[in-house]
């Protein structure tokens, strides 16, 4: 019997870990695996915050793809891909079309406006290391243009469209980073604004109990950042946003993390989808075609309560491993395993030590709750490189983050 | 008798070294000293090129003012000049107004852009802190945007306008900071271009002798620096410069160090000026107003030859030390000695451990050169600032530029 060809489409967090599993879990012959990525690395969405404030270094938010796969037993293509038809059992690239018995879309999320006017020309968003590196750049420009033309002092106010989790976590450390800047560019911290505007009435990722919401806000405050919450972005400009109570903020840097849909690709092959994302079967599957597997971003996966489960990293994971794991069941003939989503909480960042967030139902805060979060983010360099890559990202980062750069900010 | 009124402009290298000389020099009682310049930092103008292009940090390129000058002996005001008055023996500043027996200008020079059209708009100089962080900045800024858009290659094309001693000086730290920058941003290094345009016939600093221009044009050129002589700019525009050879070069950093002139103020206070700068007698006054002496980019000093020396830091030193001991003279009632410049002889620095020079009629290039280029930084250090000074900039460098800072480039 031939082998099957699976292809994986897409190296985060759920194609990454599909591809891990699959290369511990195959027997010798049972299936050629091709796993198709734009950049040769794999980058942590959930670390993205840091490096596009400035407060850490991107090398710390991604991993070669060299360092994870086993080449021996999976095709890496660094390639972009340009249509999937799964009709034909088809994906085209940039450069050559590759064929399949079973695909593996995780080809992430892509930036949801909502049609508000001017925002995908003059907003950045938080979704890639080439993003944040954009970001964390514009940053340190806007403080240096300012140094030339003080009269513009929207040049030192910043933005931030939507106050859920990416927001909020990027908030938290720009906060950190701004009297750092301030001391590097000779600028008065008292003229510098960060402004978290969020057209729901409360701030940080929803679902997070009402105190420790508060606990939350007082956080962030005190480090200076102000909410326009129950207010709405409907319009973005060159030089500003304007809000929904009339208001016109001059600002030289405007984020948005408002919101993500799923990747366009998806709707162009005639998947029926919700905001670009795939409502997926038990097994992760599309109901359409059955040999095309969905995770994480572009995936929708349903509660037994009947609502969709938040996309996020910690389920695009679980989806990773249960793909993995019913590819195989699926060759071997055995019956598929249904997904059942293992909730195990979530923990906010609010900059350097301090954090909220509930685990399980417990609900932790401060130092504790940031602690916890670093724990998060080493699990899953553990479960995607083991210690050498916890030791790489977290422990020797100093080190790493300096090595190659004479001048710093 | 009442102590005379000195005041000083600029805390550039002539005015800083005349305030220095004369706190060391003055009787109690013979004069008060204000000090006045719109930073509180004095910078070395000669370090300006790495900071520049990031291969040193702009801390180590300046110095606190308080730091060299003895607070019971001059006053520093921290202000802008706005007017100088010198029939009135007053100086307007931006929020006051200061009168004197005796002035010193030093407020340095402007850019001359020949009357180049969009140079003023488009180009960026090498001329002060704030400059050369924001040419930083502007720097890394255009790696990162052309990530974001790398179909804009002209984003990775750098044109300096003018190959004489600042010109060369940061295309050489430029070209040494290209590689780093493309490890930092995942950039192909052969996308990246430096084009050095420059309108005589040859590059590097004028007066060198041919074989040290080849010399420098070849350490230059293997460092990817490609050079346009003979060529003028014609026209800068947002996306770039015309030249006189018809050609339209897209890029996104313009760097203009084709020359300077004298600060404005002069001209605008009915000083006889050429290019802005005022010929001074032999004692470096002003032939209108023997009680205000000019140094440094102000001023023309006209060699035994005839003409006028170039304009440097080295000359700028050697006024400052003249111009302390002839205001001391003239209230002593002494005769003043005339200004005789002790040419030392020039090194400009090619990058990393390169340099070409003249020390008195000695040639010298490479590893030596860049040596003595050290040695004439720390000996300016010592002058000013003492072995402590020295320490702080040079040898401890490493440290104080990563001290504020988290993240690099």
């Amino acid at each position: 019997m031939k082998p099957a060809k699976v292809v994986i489409l897409g190296a985060g967090y759920g194609g990454v870990v599909t591809a891990i599993r699959l290369q511990k879990l195959i027997r010798s012959g049972e299936m050629t695996i091709t796993l198709v990525n734009k950049h040769d690395y794999h980058y942590m969405t959930t670390h993205l915050h840091m490096p596009a404030a400035g407060t850490d270094h991107h090398e710390n938010a991604r991993v070669a793809i060299r360092d994870l796969i086993d080449e021996r037993k999976i095709q890496f293509v660094k390639s972009t891909v340009q249509q999937i038809l799964p009709t034909d059992k088809k994906v085209v690239l940039t450069d050559d079309t590759l064929s399949y018995d079973y695909l593996v879309v995780g080809l992430g999320s892509e930036t949801e406006t909502f049609g508000i006017p001017g925002l995908r020309e003059h907003a950045m968003s938080i979704h890639s290391i080439n993003s944040v590196r954009f970001i964390r750049q514009h940053t340190q420009y806007m403080f240096a243009k300012y140094k030339m033309n003080p009269q513009h002092k929207e040049y030192l106010t910043f933005v931030v469209g939507g106050a859920g989790f990416t927001g909020t976590e990027f908030v938290g450390e720009l906060a950190d980073r701004i009297p750092v800047l301030c001391r590097t560019y000779d600028v008065d911290p008292a003229l510098v604004q960060i402004i978290n505007v969020e057209a729901s009435p409360t701030a940080l990722p929803p679902g997070l109990p009402n105190d420790l919401v508060e606990y939350g806000m007082e956080v962030m405050r005190r480090k200076g950042v102000q909410y326009k919450l129950s207010t709405a972005i409907q319009a973005c400009e060159a030089d500003g946003v304007r809000l929904s109570d009339g208001q016109f903020i001059r600002a030289g840097t405007i984020i948005w993390s408002g919101g993500v849909r799923g990747n366009a690709l998806l709707q162009q092959a005639g998947f029926d989808v919700q905001r670009g994302r795939v409502k997926v079967d038990d097994y992760l599957r599309s109901w359409q075609y059955p040999d095309v597997f969905i995770t994480g971003d572009c995936s929708i996966v349903m509660s037994p309560e009947g609502t969709p489960y938040p996309a996020n990293a910690q389920i695009a994971v679980q989806q990773g491993y249960n793909t993995a794991r019913n590819l195989l069941y699926t060759l071997r003939g055995k019956p598929l395993r249904p997904f059942a989503y293992d909730y195990k909480g979530t923990v906010a960042s609010l900059g350097r030590g301090e954090a909220v967030g509930t685990l399980k139902v417990k609900k932790v805060k401060g130092k504790f709750a940031a602690l916890i979060k670093k724990m998060i983010d080493a699990r899953y360099l553990f479960l995607i490189g083991g210690i050498p890559l916890i030791w790489k990202k977290m422990i020797f980062k100093q080190k790493m983050s300096n090595r190659n750069f004479h001048v710093r900010s």
